[in-house]
């Protein structure tokens, strides 16, 4: 029996979000992953790389595990009726309702992590919330059945974690051998703690305007 | 002025040795990354995600940096003249020859690693001496202009590594923090000498076709 894994994909997706735990599922023997979108045609993202969704969100049938990624393009999807009810409805029956980066701000949206341990991009944990989550920093962050992954890279982590849930962390520890996945970062600036100041401040400002958008959209601190 | 990128995009392409530097690469300003093939039909890769490349071949202008992914599909480029031609082309001028995981080996075939260190994937390193290359096993290896990473996730320590030789250290760590790339894998099952005995068996087993054509496609042992 295949296991069906669905990862959202929405213009202005951050790829990286998206392709890492994309490689890692579909690696394992009996996985099946699926780009889920309204229409067909090809995507945009955040980076300029064009994505190709293979399964309509109306023709979707039940998934073993849900994913939303993050990027710019989470904003549009923060008050978008069709996809937080599509949330919804796939996350009733899903063994897994997770997310990548700020894909977290949209399973918050669509009421998914009320009372629940989530983590998020590392300028976005503090919104949660906003969505009736507990912000929790962290590459993984499980509570029951939701597991939330941190900002882009952290996708890859997640992507092993999950695989490990589904089939076994054999199979997951061979996945990760066959991609080599013994990350030697040249610079240790991967967090706003370890990341010169300087740096997280130009960091900030570049994602200020976004950012700026989400708090408008958000319910406001209740 | 803007650097150019182009990374060469093949059928069966590991897509994350690919979409890993991209989003490094992408992420800096002043930075345009092009996806390069013989025509410009989306390619299916080794695990299903279809890319779009954007540039052709015949077209491309010289580049500032060359990048050959690996994956199952390599083994065609390796008695491929238009690719090896290409790639010699852009290497005379270029100011990086790279490649990630086993594109190394087809900048072997072109004849670009002659008496020099280079990386490949865990499972294709031993082939280099066949190209005249000195095998060396690391994520990121530098010999004078070329750089070779190891396999697949080694792209994102590679793209960091040549983005800071391009635009500086201040930039690739800002990016690094961008995308939050301080991994934590759950499982210490990266390389041969880190993974259980069998696991290692087990993923050598599901690469020995791949593995056996290419030492078929590549020069005797000289």
């Amino acid at each position: 029996m295949t296991i069906s894994i669905g990862l959202l994909v929405f213009p202005n997706v951050q790829q990286l979000d998206l392709t890492g735990p994309y490689e890692v599922f579909a690696s394992a023997p009996g996985v099946t992953v699926h780009l889920i979108w309204k229409d067909l045609a090809p995507i945009r993202s955040a980076t300029g790389l064009m994505l190709a969704p293979t399964m309509l969100l109306a023709d979707c049938p039940q998934l073993d595990v849900i994913c939303v990624p993050g990027g710019a393009g989470v904003n549009a999807l923060l008050t978008d009726a069709v996809v937080l009810d599509f949330l919804r409805h796939q996350a009733a029956e899903a063994r897994f309702v997770t997310s990548v980066c700020t894909g977290s701000l949209v399973l918050g949206m669509a009421g998914l992590l009320e009372g629940r341990r989530a983590s998020s991009h590392w300028n976005a944990v503090d919104l949660l919330p906003r969505l009736g989550a507990i912000p929790t920093e962290g590459r993984v962050v499980r509570d029951g059945n939701v597991i939330t992954a941190g900002g882009v890279t952290s996708g890859i982590d997640f992507g092993l974690t999950v695989l490990a849930e589904l089939v076994g962390e054999d199979v997951a520890r061979r996945v990760q051998l066959s991609l080599e996945y013994a990350p030697e970062p040249p610079f240790d600036s991967g967090t706003p703690d370890r990341a010169p100041a300087e740096l997280v401040a130009q960091a900030r400002a570049g994602m200020a305007a976004s950012r700026a958008e989400r708090e408008r959209l958000l319910p406001p601190v209740s």
